[in-house]
């Protein structure tokens, strides 16, 4: 799984040969547990939001709701390029997500959404935004910094932009 | 060419065919001016970028620069849905962006920048903001609000987010 999260990260176009040669098995055994390419893709993709579902789940407890929330947001970012990429592998391999994958999305959204909670109870991120477009603009800054192919300081200088648009107005 | 605008904008797998159909011509006469399905797609989408350069001209010169690049942004993250159904065409089609579609490109972005400066001139825009991030920024907005399907009611209140994070900082 870490070897598949590794190639699929880097592009969309490796194979599940590359992957094999990445975990030192033989391809044999990468099949006989996925027994294709979707399924591989799928199984990474999930582990990557539930992961960030349970990071979400701890921070939401943190001390700082409004650095928890800021950093959280910074990682989805900074990890976007990389998820990406697994996700276009999906959909050049013909698949839309599957029901694990929509699982651990939602998990992932409802975790955002309790971590947007605590930091508007806080007073660190303005009372009057709700879900719906504070989840637009993670999705936005993530695909923007891909698509723009941003280096890390402009990302950085962005959300800057993003962040300062979140905090209450004084 | 209004047509292909119309029918591309709606899918991106639509036909030359349903184009011909919908601008009421036989389909030998798009593919005289036309020989393949990237051409069509590459002049819809190279034209789309021209008129964004020209409207970004236009308002650089408005006595309200703030609502001008306010405006402006808007109106890309607006059109963003079918612009971006032409771009994915392309991809479908096999093509990366041919030369005309990348002048465009880079004439609509000179503009914005040209908007941008006379925005943050004039203090609407936040003088400490570069061009690189806000690009990033528009961008973003318009993948984010296509990506997850947003109702114009949540596109606009988080543009009301982006919007104030562009604001000087009081």
């Amino acid at each position: 799984m870490t070897a598949a999260d590794e190639v699929f990260g880097r592009s969309p176009n490796a194979s599940t040969d590359d992957v094999a040669k990445l975990a030192g098995v033989g391809i044999a055994t990468v099949f006989r547990h996925f027994p294709t390419k979707v399924d591989l893709l799928e199984a990474v993709l999930a582990l990557r939001l539930e992961r960030l579902r349970d990071r979400a789940l701890e921070l939401a407890a943190s001390d700082d709701p409004g650095t928890a929330f800021f950093g959280f947001f910074s990682q989805v970012v900074a990890e976007s390029a990389s998820k990406l990429a697994i996700g276009e592998a999906l959909i050049a391999a013909g698949s839309a997500a599957g029901p694990d994958v929509r699982a651990a999305g939602a998990g992932m959204r409802e975790a955002f959404d309790k971590l947007l909670a605590e930091a508007q109870s806080s007073g660190a991120v303005r009372a009057d935004a709700q879900f719906a477009e504070v989840y637009a603009l993670l999705i936005g800054a993530s695909r923007g910094a891909t698509a723009v192919g941003l280096t890390p300081e402009v990302r950085d200088r962005m959300l800057v932009l993003v962040y300062d648009g979140l905090k209450p107005r004084s």
